[in-house]
């Protein structure tokens, strides 16, 4: 039998409404898993996801979802199996017919922990029944070249080519291409009108995407859903608004960006007042683009972005690969209260299709509750069967781990389901474009 | 992270020939998931079914498919979300619009083992979000009666109602009505031509079934399985015929009985001979129809069958709920030689859907590797989340154990696409008659 030390040790900060979401989600499992169900067979989830939540104790939220994860590698093996069905699932639905998956990974060849996460993916779709193979983007990767890793794994990437409209390696050009490249550095040429199923789509890459298009989907999600378990839909809705161009080292556009740090910590502070909440509000301000951690800030006044210093402007000057931040994103901050042996920590939750296949806390021992913990010193401890985010118990109380986790998945298929809608609503606005 | 232990102790007797299988299963497994996907998608998988398998070392075979599996509270908590996520495919497959599923359990109401069953899988399809209630066809159950189980959990138990060409409880009358109830008695006459999604469907139980069929199925699955792995099909399938009408009573039948249990034991010799197998073969002989393992027997010479006395006459006479044991089915009998702790062990695979969902060992410490072990003593040791049937290891030996459970869990699906094909040919049958 399991025994408890599988699970990371827990603190939370456990004050009253987060208990009450708890409590309102394990009372409506059936009607969420029903809502969901019908929402997903409306709007096809993405191919994969995984989300960044934040549990303040009184407030749980999403703070990013990357259409392109990383970091399976992370996810507990005992899962594993979860994975594997998804993944089957997934694939069915996009492409019935194919018995292969071409994977692109991001172009770095040197990040060990990325290429990790590029050989737990590709098992999993191969014991899903697929064959597999990795098809790279970078230049420098002119033949078949094989990277022996820590695990003593080996990874063989291969050159992706383009005959006729397909794109693959060698002879291998199957009806499925799995992007596990967020494109950053822009549209590949290569990708362009393929007549292959694109997972997630090309126009899903960063080089299109902004972060609030998301949060705009998220809070129609949260407010609909919230009427359904009849919640306030503050509990799991960051307030986001966007803001731009700014340009950080020509300082254009730093008095709309304070003028927006304003309002997020005015419209905060008169809610924790509301509810007797004792913290100060904060904001994160970062790049409406772009997944890395680099030029994110936590801000406490709207000053903090005005009087900006020139390495902070350098740093939010730099988004990953050269990418210039112009839009910004000015995101409620929201604590996390959680602890794993007094580090501050907070979940990743990952999803296959429409189901929840794993994840796990991101810990930062050099961090506070209100710094972004996705930054060098970081690592991960995953989360394991006994808290699969899929299975809660409803003979246990509403805070204890496998409700906690319950919950954690929710409000994680609430952030997919606003990715499923951001890509429908692209697909949209494509074919809308490719007429006229 | 897993600790050993958790899997139950294995010895097996490891000889070449399931060596061989295994890692034949190991070099196809992208073929062998993908062939699984193509048949499933051509036949669609039964909602649910356990396979008991027998493993001789040179051989692993499946000796019985239930339609109806009870025992899913002896599979390991663990796998779960497996079950959540399959229970989602097979409802959304069966009822694309279902909100609730009415579940029709065995009429026992004293047999706690059987009702904490019966709690497990309303607890699997409420998590998958459905709203469940359990409508019962004993004429006992009179009134809603709710039954405090040794596990602490409760069930209740509903009158099962008709109204108009519905069946239901209360105001509850969903589309999809799900039996966990084999139908040894007969066709309840409340469920013919109703109105809903019956699953599976009412011909499939033991009042129209029999073995044989499923074993000619599961032949021809077999053959067309092993051209695709390369390997010889007596290494996955049991020599099975049919035989009868018998009657121990009155002793009638018993020559053509006798005959076939010679047919078996010669062929079985054979065999033995060409591949310097050093084991004596056995025939088992049981009803053709009807799930319990009473009449039942293990049989070294066709004079066993000839010589019985009134005692083992009377045991053969009487099956499940007084169903007169008529057809018969003479089977290979396959040598058990897993040992759990000294005992002999036979694993059980159950799944949903086409998705191998968990399993565990049938475990009789007072039976030898010829008996059944389906019999008053058994117990169960339950495989977890390192052995799930669905992740095998390439990493590793073709024997350890991931690529075991493994190869359990292709087998086990192999008689699920058998029994999906009974199924079929079951349903055009019906059409058929019902149009003439």
């Amino acid at each position: 039998m399991p025994t408890v030390n599988q699970v990371p040790h827990l603190q939370t900060a456990l004050t009253g409404p987060l208990l009450e979401l708890e409590q309102h989600l394990l009372n409506h499992q059936a009607d969420i898993e029903c809502w969901f169900r019908k929402q997903f067979k409306q709007t096809p989830a993405p191919f994969y996801a995984s989300v960044d939540l934040r549990n303040a104790g009184y407030k749980l939220a999403p703070v990013d979802t990357n259409l392109f994860p990383a970091g399976f590698n992370n996810l507990h093996p005992d899962l594993r199996p979860l994975a594997i069905q998804a993944a089957q699932s997934a694939i069915t639905q996009a492409c019935p017919i194919a018995d292969g998956v071409l994977l692109i990974p991001e172009n770095h060849t040197r990040n060990q922990f990325y290429l990790e996460n590029v050989v737990v993916l590709q098992e999993i779709l191969i014991s899903a029944g697929y064959e597999v193979q990795i098809g790279s983007l970078n230049p420098e990767i002119t033949e078949n070249t094989t990277i022996d890793l820590p695990s003593g794994k080996k990874l063989t990437l291969k050159p992706l080519v383009k005959k006729d409209d397909r794109v693959g390696v060698e002879d291998f050009f199957p009806c499925a291409v799995l992007l596990n490249n967020d494109l950053s550095s822009g549209r590949p040429e290569i990708l362009e009108d393929i007549d292959q199923t694109l997972l997630p789509p090309l126009d899903l890459g960063w080089a299109n995407r902004y972060k609030t298009e998301h949060f705009d989907h998220y809070k129609n999600v949260s407010n609909e859903f919230s009427k359904i378990i009849e919640i306030d839909p503050w509990l799991i809705n960051p307030m986001s608004l966007q803001c731009g161009p700014v340009n950080f080292k020509d300082r254009t556009g730093l008095e709309c960006l304070a003028g927006a740090v304003n309002t997020v910590l005015q419209e905060t502070q008169q809610y924790y007042d509301q509810h007797d909440i004792d913290s100060e509000p904060f904001a994160i301000v970062k790049s409406d683009s772009g997944t890395y951690g680099m030029a994110i800030m936590s801000v406490n006044t709207p000053d903090d972005v005005l009087n900006l210093n020139r390495k902070q402007r350098n740093k939010m000057s730099s988004a990953k690969e050269g990418l210039v931040a112009e839009q910004m994103l000015v995101q409620e901050g929201v604590y996390t209260n959680e602890r794993i042996n007094d580090a501050v920590a907070e979940p990743v939750v990952y999803m296959m299709h429409n189901q929840v296949i794993g994840g796990f806390y991101r810990v930062h021992t050099g961090k506070g509750s209100t710094d972004n913990l996705n930054s060098p010193g970081m690592h991960f401890e995953s989360i394991s069967f006994q808290s699969s985010c899929v299975m809660p118990d409803q003979n246990q109380a509403p805070d204890a781990g496998p409700n906690r986790f319950y919950a954690y998945g929710v409000v994680a298929r609430l952030a997919l389901l606003a990715a499923a809608r951001e890509i429908a609503a692209s697909k949209n606005a494509s074919e809308v474009e490719k007429a006229s």
